[in-house]
């Protein structure tokens, strides 16, 4: 008798590219090396204690189910929250679910049947090929490039990899993890492409309020294709409360709400008390996102400045989110970023960053690259950054 | 050009059968109509005061993303709670999922692939249907029948369904929709059938402490079948806490509980509040279920008395969960639970239950059963039990 099997999707199933180097930072730790985390997209952003007491200031006395879409009275306030982002929607068009996550996996289940293909920009973030795979979709990458930012690629380069197989695109806006912001012009492009090629767009605006330079157009705002656009938005970031679990899938288009309506019945419900946060943050002063938005900028002018002065880096200024991308004298990031933990110390620290190979599809592209997460504050960025820049001498001439 | 169109899947995915009625019920309730609600098994039970204190007591700066796997200390306490429940695993065996729901769905995820075949004894808990087709898993059901209490089908009944794409059984025990409590004699035969025919076998126990005739034997005490068994468990009925969305994947199989964290890694963690909630329930006295549980033997005994005093009703006298099933002298039962709603009252009251074809796979089965979930007080069951004996009455004069 055979032994049991996982299932084929099991084994395709791809590890998180970034807990790759997690071992050797344990490591480091454990030696006394402080490790600067410039690896993930962990804000350290303190969560506003307002919506943490609005969960504490709830009395229930059951704990019931909510909605499978969600508390309406949260869908209401969402609507008026997507009003100030001018995106106009109704309640019923909103479905909350257990984070960006399941918003996106309930559109890739929604909208997209295994062989189907969806065009993404690479790099992009790794965890889609995860819901690619639990979904049986191919993903098919359009390189961006590091030398324009990351900008859109040409119309011509998306005309290319089109099939009939092909039935969706998605663009993630700001970008994570290039922190690229798409302009309108480039959404209008996007929304020429969807509309003669009849595909959906996946819009993932995780970081919609996290924009530098310029403001945020949203897929939601494009005029003609909202049989087209399903929008994948999370609390995570906007309110450095990823741990709560709450996202949304919005769109316009009843057929697929009708269907991710039903995937959401078969789990129930998202997640009640973090509902409760979600609602109360609808609540935040029209303000609050400027102190935290002024912080993330003081962090990326430091950031990318200071990697800019390095010899040999190249870093394009990032629009948006919280993160750069970089170009680094190295012929291998992971071996260089395993490096800087396994070998490398500078005054009893070093720093920890994602190598960008894990968000490319494309083998071979980005081996030179590193993802940094301006998730520190400044004085921590600095130190990391004088850590980088004798890490780079050296590793020229070990 | 085409229309955009959903998935096959998308267009495959069932609806909750039992919220089909609910606009009848809203409908009965503007009219004044007071519903007795024994279609949902949302208990009334109160959560426990001191597992929602814990989430107001915590004092976080930021909610961040916990570990993909859930928090370490709450797995260490789960170690324990399984102990309490004759069940010996470790932390690293315990993963903790947003609901059962998601255990169910990485169960599948992990271990089957789209064209394999899932046997599960129906009448059964009708989500499953949902996940199999997220999945691409084909259900097939046994049949077990009302006239023995739904005990476990014979043997030469599963063998006459399993082929070679046959790759897991599910077993919810105590079950829901019917309450059967299956005997350690019956599991012992479920192990003879997952050895011989290399089968995994997924245990949904999301209602083990709600026994009421014997005591419960977890598929996870079956020895020699490590590898086969995964258990399916939540918190939502246990601590009558099923907003909270926190259940667990427990498994000995080491390659299956590497893909599930994969799988828990592209949706980055479960809900971090009620991840305290969960662990703060660990800690409830060894004698908290007792409560509730003798609460739910009282109802269980007036439900089962008053339904089999009805004339042409049979009510076998289920075990565990919080479910009873019930023949009634109807030949529709879909028809007579929207009758209840839409034409009847008595004293200005009626009851909701859910038919039971919802729960069979099988077409045409279960036209006359319905289940009642008796989540309501002793005094509103036996309301609705009086609504029930003169509806049943007027329903076949009419």
């Amino acid at each position: 008798m055979s032994k049991l099997r996982i299932s084929q999707r099991g084994a395709e199933m791809p590890e998180s590219p970034i807990r790759k180097l997690v071992p050797y930072a344990e490591a480091a730790k454990a030696r006394g090396v402080k490790v600067y985390h410039l690896n993930i997209g962990q804000p350290d952003i303190e969560t506003p204690p307002s919506i943490l007491k609005a969960v504490a200031n709830t009395h229930l006395r059951v704990l019931e189910y909510s909605h499978s879409a969600g508390n309406e009275s949260y869908r209401k306030k969402l609507v008026q929250y997507y009003k100030r982002n001018k995106i106009d929607v109704t309640p019923e068009e909103i479905l909350i679910t257990t984070g960006g996550s399941e918003a996106i996996l309930f559109g890739f289940m929604a909208c997209l049947d295994a062989g189907d293909e969806v065009i993404i920009p690479e790099p992009f973030y790794a965890n889609y090929n995860g819901f690619a795979v639990e979904a049986g979709v191919r993903v098919i990458p359009i390189t961006s490039s590091i030398d324009n930012g990351f900008a859109l690629p040409p119309v011509k380069d998306f005309e290319k990899l089109i099939t009939p197989k092909t039935k969706a695109i998605i663009i993630c806006n700001p970008n994570n993890p290039t922190g690229y912001l798409y302009s309108r012009e480039e959404m209008e492009t996007i929304k020429e492409i969807i509309l003669k090629h009849n595909l959906y767009l996946f819009s993932d605006e995780a970081y919609r309020e996290f924009c530098y330079e310029g403001s945020h157009f949203s897929a939601m705002q494009l005029e003609g294709v909202q049989e087209n656009v399903i929008l994948m938005d999370t609390i995570s970031k906007r309110y450095s409360a990823c741990g709560a679990r709450i996202g949304a899938l919005v769109t316009r288009n009843q057929l697929v709400l009708q269907t991710v309506l039903k995937l959401a019945q078969a789990r129930l419900s998202p997640p009640g008390l973090a509902q409760i946060l979600g609602e109360a943050a609808t609540d935040l002063p029209a303000n609050y996102f400027d102190a935290t938005r002024a912080e993330y900028k003081r962090r990326r002018d430091i950031l990318v400045k200071r990697l800019n002065a390095m010899e040999g880096v190249f870093c394009p200024n990032p629009g948006g989110a919280f993160y750069a991308m970089a170009k680094l004298p190295v012929d291998d990031a992971e071996k260089f970023c395993q490096w800087l933990l396994e070998d490398f110390s500078y005054k009893g620290q070093t720093l920890m960053m994602a190598p960008a190979p894990g968000f490319y599809a494309t083998k071979g592209l980005g081996s030179n690259e590193v993802r940094l997460a301006y998730v520190l504050n400044t004085e921590d960025i600095e130190n990391a950054m004088d850590c980088l820049a004798i890490a780079l001498k050296q590793y020229a001439n070990r």
